[in-house]
């Protein structure tokens, strides 16, 4: 297995050059991110990641996880443990408030720490996840009696977390939920219903485990509108925080899946035996604007793996190009050298390069606008990116999981044979990735959200302040006497955008479903413009050191040329998807439906 | 588990219509090719495939192969059963010479017949595709003595064949094989050395099995001049065709891969006690040859794997669309209808079926060419179909391999959170295709010999042909009134074509490597025009039909519409292909290594 190692120069650029680190610590509340600090956490979670993580990740994916007849579920080897150290060394609240036994820090710092545990062992970091998932809608919406009772164990990892949505006939569409909640005498309430796909629903990694379940009320209005929260601790919880009696919830299954086995995916059944006791958080039939709120987050989250997972698949690909000798040189003829020799290799390995960069840079710098828009004291400043925010998280989820899911393909691809042998471990980062352009909404949700909640609801305001944001940046790389190709390349894709943007403005009200139909080319289509916009970024930083004299030289030229490969391999295709999002509509609706 | 239906209306189509049948069938040897026996041979093949491969395959995937203590290798449950079903219904050797006892169909009828077995069960496949191989080897290269022995029970299947190539050391460069073969006094050889990745390199299945063996002789230069090939038998074979004594080869080891678990993988070690007793196929030193010519079958066969893997995914993916319930219409607002309604699943489910029909009439075609390459008594144009075969194999094998990639990975896609879960059989189809753009020839390497072999070498003379072909096309898309828009497509998609051709002839001397580092994105290129061609030559074909008021309406105009699709959504992608191939090696070129 190859050992991991923490790309942590590449972090601290983009931190720094791109996502404004400085500019983040200055926020009231960020204080404590110095340098000096931010160095050492990125430092010290490399250094968990590689040598706590990476080495039970393997383990995890061979043994996964077993419900035994007693209703317990079993975690891989090594899960106890690591959790454990993750847990006292207090990663888990990294990011979230001192108050509560966080530690405070910006997402901007949290995210590339985040990063380091999806790219050493995903499985294992949907337990941390979830913690930090729930702990975000209960800072939200619980009551501060609520907060007091559950958030520091939740915060800490003492207890576990779930999120409990889905349910058979309710996946993408919550709409069609039908666990129910009856309320008690006492003020709490008792549910009855199935929920399935709960990562971690069941395990004894905690002696605790805090499900967060969405249930109607009986008076509740039907669809999305009538859907409440509730706090169903696995332990009844007294007063004082001390554990009580089992509620009425069980493990009735986990999933046999493709990937991520070391998180065992459980069917929730409560109440079989007279109702599980849950506590309603926030309003009543308020549940689903709750979890809206978190989504953004969960969303990036789910963003950050595929950064993470391509990160790794790169790193495992670069050292097998670089360590596999076979074949001739194209050129030379001359034999014994490693295949990242051939010109096909070197092109998918930086091209696996350039994709992960372009991921890294974009998601960092959304990182750093949840930051603004939640800590600048500016209203304006902050409402500009939390409109960012809003506007690229589909962007953020849907374009990084596609992306991941294709490094690792590449990846795979880059091993040959022994790339589908189970042995050399990139087998696991392609199955493990497929998940991730599946939960948390689809790409084709992602899509869908994106042109119709945040750009055709809006007329495409944002999008158009984004594209002035974008044009200013051609505007420099055009001043730039050595980057005016790049800028050539990313006008050309902004224009694509533009007018695919426009076409669908233009038709939204009257051919929405023609729209729809192109929305996830447009999806890839801005993607594909936000990962040469960052790039492009990242180019004009390394020129300004370069030109300033300072740093590595080597190091900032090849960044230099990392934008200019994108702009030559990737850039190109936002015309296509462009010319896709005008012309799929009018192609599918004439398809008639009964000849496929 | 969704029912396998074997596509006979379409299969019907692009035979008579575009493939040429009757045209086939009118060649010397292929008189026996009748509409009705064709059509009965596909009738029974499409219940074979779905009465008895496809029950099992799920099985095949759950149980996979072991090695025991003793070195046996059994294979899942019904696998033998089903093999001796397959081969006493005489399906091996439906296309193989009738002289050793095969059925003679061309191999345009074989193709179809292999589609369903790919489809159905491809891991069982992998068994009679190696006596197929097998077969075609021993026909070009082996002694009458030789052939008598051997070819009617590999023919019939009675033994099982492998294919033993690849060694630790020896992956897509054959030239560094380093198994010897020692001549003996009585004209035999033994060997030594260790095989890897070889196929059903060992099972129970049948009584013997025939390894034939890429090794060199004591004296052989270096290099692939140097490769001999031998056959190398499980059981000695004595003149009559009894069994003698067991030969010294050993499997060693088997593979734990991510797909097609019910074929075992192998290492064998051939010599461990005094030598593998083998003999000498063909000429010394020309076992690469032989190798070579039975290439282009091999790809083609990988490149029908493809498309039967998509097809049964397209299956899936339909089925669950059409039944999963979930959301509201984006138009109507009406809820409780299946999930197909949704225009971005609609759009995935019609491109799957585009590309799976793309492939399809592009690989009959191919068939075809085969057959008139074989058999047509003007050299002429036998010479020219053997052009197309040789320029397009990479191709065939190239891109219906990464399509049928990608078609099975959407499959998965449209089953949502079902789709990772193992129970619902796509994941299965989503790993065990992972293997095909591996096996064979990467893609890499399918596109280095695209580029160097088949166009650099002659100037480029056969694509500049086939391009006249593809004009033609167009010009009688133009003359019909409603076919202008897909011509308008496939003419832009072919100037694409044609500009990224001359640039890699004007700089594939002087900058070698520049090309190559674009051979995959023109491996793309030219895939996608031909996928864009065979759909519009099925929209002609299907417009001539409905002007002879002959046939289904609906389906027929299903096929316009489909080639009008693949013009919208896919096509586009030809220009930026194009672009990728000018752009990509100078971008490459100045990226250094180092900074990877």
């Amino acid at each position: 297995m190859i050992d991991y190692v923490a790309p942590l120069r590449d972090m601290q650029f983009i931190l720094s050059e791109l996502a404004g680190i400085d500019e983040i610590a200055a926020l009231p509340g960020c204080e404590d991110a110095t340098p000096d600090l931010v160095a050492a956490i990125l430092e010290e979670a490399g250094k968990f990641a590689a040598g706590v993580l990476a080495p039970i990740n393997r383990q995890g994916d061979e043994q996964g996880c077993r419900l035994e007849e007693d209703g317990r579920v079993t975690t891989p080897d090594g899960w106890q443990q690591a959790y454990d150290q993750f847990r006292e060394s207090g990663w888990l609240g990294l990011a979230l408030p001192a108050e509560f036994g966080g530690q405070g820090m910006p997402k901007l710092v949290a995210t590339p720490v985040s990063e380091m545990w999806c790219a050493t062992n995903m499985a294992f970091n949907m337990l941390p996840i979830l913690n930090q998932g729930q702990a975000e809608a209960l800072l939200i919406a619980a009551s501060d009696e609520q907060k007091a009772l559950y958030l520091p164990k939740v915060v800490s990892g003492e207890w576990g977390a779930t999120m409990n949505l889905t349910e058979p006939q309710a996946g993408s569409d919550l709409a069609a939920t039908r666990t129910r909640a009856e309320p008690q005498a006492d003020g709490s309430y008792r549910l009855f219903g199935q929920k399935i796909f709960i990562s971690y629903g069941e395990h004894e990694l905690t002696p605790n485990i805090v499900h967060l379940v969405l249930a109607r009320l009986p008076d509740a209005p039907a669809g999305v509108k009538g859907l409440s929260l509730f706090i169903v601790p696995k332990y009844l919880v007294d007063a004082d925080g001390s554990l009580g009696s089992k509620n009425d919830v069980r493990c009735i299954s986990i999933e046999h899946k493709m990937g991520i086995h070391g998180s065992p995916t459980c069917t929730l059944s409560f109440g079989d035996a007279g109702g599980a006791i849950g506590h309603l958080v926030g309003q009543p039939n308020r549940g689903l604007e709750t979890m809206f709120v978190m989504m953004n987050e969960a969303r990036f989250g789910v963003g950050v793996q595929g950064l993470g997972l391509a990160d790794r698949a790169y790193q495992f690909a670069l050292a097998y190009a670089r360590d596999r000798v076979q074949g001739r040189d194209v050129v030379s003829g001359e034999s014994g050298k490693p295949i990242i020799h051939h010109p096909d290799v070197k092109r998918m390995v930086l091209s696996m390069r350039a994709r992960v960069m372009a991921m890294r840079a974009l998601l960092y710098t959304a990182a750093g606008w949840f930051d603004l828009a939640h800590r600048h004291p500016d209203a304006e400043v902050a409402g500009k990116y939390r409109r960012y925010v809003d506007l690229l998280m589909p962007v953020a989820k849907g374009w990084c999981t596609e992306v991941g899911n294709d490094v690792c393909d590449d990846a795979l691809q880059i091993f040959g044979g022994m790339g589908f042998v189970e042995e050399t471990g990139i087998a696991q980062y392609f199955r493990d990735a497929r998940i991730i352009t599946i939960y948390e909404g689809t790409t084709g949700i992602q899509a869908n959200d994106l042109i119709g909640r945040k750009i055709l609801r809006e007329n495409g305001e944002t999008l158009r302040e984004l594209i002035v944001d974008l044009r200013a940046v051609v505007a420099t790389l055009k001043q730039d006497g050595e980057l005016g190709d790049v800028g050539d390349g990313l006008a050309d894709a902004i224009d694509a955008l533009e007018s695919a943007a426009d076409w669908m403005l233009a038709n939204g009200k009257e051919q929405l479903a023609d729209v729809l139909a192109g929305a996830v080319p447009f999806l890839y289509l801005l993607g594909t413009v936000c990962g040469g916009w960052q790039l492009a970024r990242m180019a004009l930083a390394a020129r300004s050191r370069l030109a300033a004299g300072e740093g590595d030289e080597a190091y900032l030229g090849s960044l230099v040329e990392l934008a200019r490969f994108y702009m030559a391999t990737i850039g190109p295709q936002a015309l296509a998807h462009a010319e896709t999002v005008r012309e799929a509509g009018g192609a599918l609706t004439r398809f008639d439906l009964s000849q496929l």
